[in-house]
């Protein structure tokens, strides 16, 4: 079934993420408009991507007080041992795209994991949703995507997440497999 | 003036920390024993250490509810323009004292910078104490201090914090610092 037909039957939620790229991949894979709420929610210090979700979801559901989704990503690498994980934000705002690249390079071991958990909850009850793709780290190529997209090349393809259209990254994403997984529970 | 006697000035207050290692590292600097609370701060996600320490403050007032220090520090990594920082203890966690080493030798930049802050509140005033110790990584040597110690060499000295004499580290380490910062300010 397509994400559309999936969409349709939907329960409603209110996505909460200060991310507008997230919100325009989150509508892409629907297939239709997603009510957003634009909060940054605080992240506690974790390399549990279960545990960080949990927390906002918390945080998310008693600020909007109706059903919420709320999406934890990151990117675990290989050459340290799934370091940063949920972190990434932060290596990210250091040393870039590149910088992330370059020292799984530096390091001999260029794979690396793309983690997304997507939760839903109203409240009482929650569904979690999670996606993953494997892949290997490069210097950056392509202008499409955000944050360390164009520096992750997905096993199998030639082209990193910077160089693929929309429909493809969707297709094959962390974020993409983690909807096409929530919907499949809810 | 000695920490010593300088201990004897201050004004009473609640080491709130779930660290055992930095509550002896305090009462070796101070010179006397320090009144402790054993809680694990909830840390928000950040690169900066004000805003870790100072959230971690507000909440062990919130807990204890007489006058407390608490503590937050890491390591910036001149290979990663600065991280992990405060987000060091998860690299820690992910490959250990010699896997942050390797991660800088392998990108060529050896230098990193220690960091200590040490926030005094009493709900109403704050005093911020602050310490930070230039140096090298180097693979592991010691088995003295804890954390990444043994990977740490301080410029100028030709053994890491890990094979420092407890006197010695605490008169040049970042932690060292940091508490002689505060009893001069409070």
């Amino acid at each position: 079934m397509s994400g559309e037909g999936r969409a349709a039957a939907l329960p409603p939620f209110t996505l909460v993420t200060g991310n507008s790229d997230k919100r325009a991949e989150a509508e892409r894979i629907l297939g239709r408009a997603v009510d957003c709420a634009a909060i940054d929610l605080p992240e506690p210090q974790s390399l549990d991507f279960f545990e960080v979700v949990r927390a906002k979801a918390a945080e998310a559901f008693r600020r909007v007080g109706r059903p919420v989704v709320v999406e934890e990503a990151g990117l675990e690498l290989a050459a340290l041992n799934g370091f940063p994980g949920p972190l990434v934000k932060w290596m990210l705002e250091a040393v870039g795209a590149g910088g992330i690249a370059r020292t799984a390079l530096a390091l001999g071991e260029p794979r690396a994991t793309a983690r997304c958990l997507l939760l839903w909850t109203d409240g009482a009850r929650e569904v979690v949703g999670e996606g993953t793709t494997v892949g290997t780290l490069v210097e950056p190529r392509g202008t499409s995507g955000f944050g360390w997209d164009p520096a992750f090349l997905p096993e199998g393809e030639e082209r990193t997440y910077g160089e693929l259209p929309s429909a493809d990254k969707d297709r094959l994403s962390h974020r993409g497999r983690a909807w096409r997984d929530l919907l499949a529970k809810l």
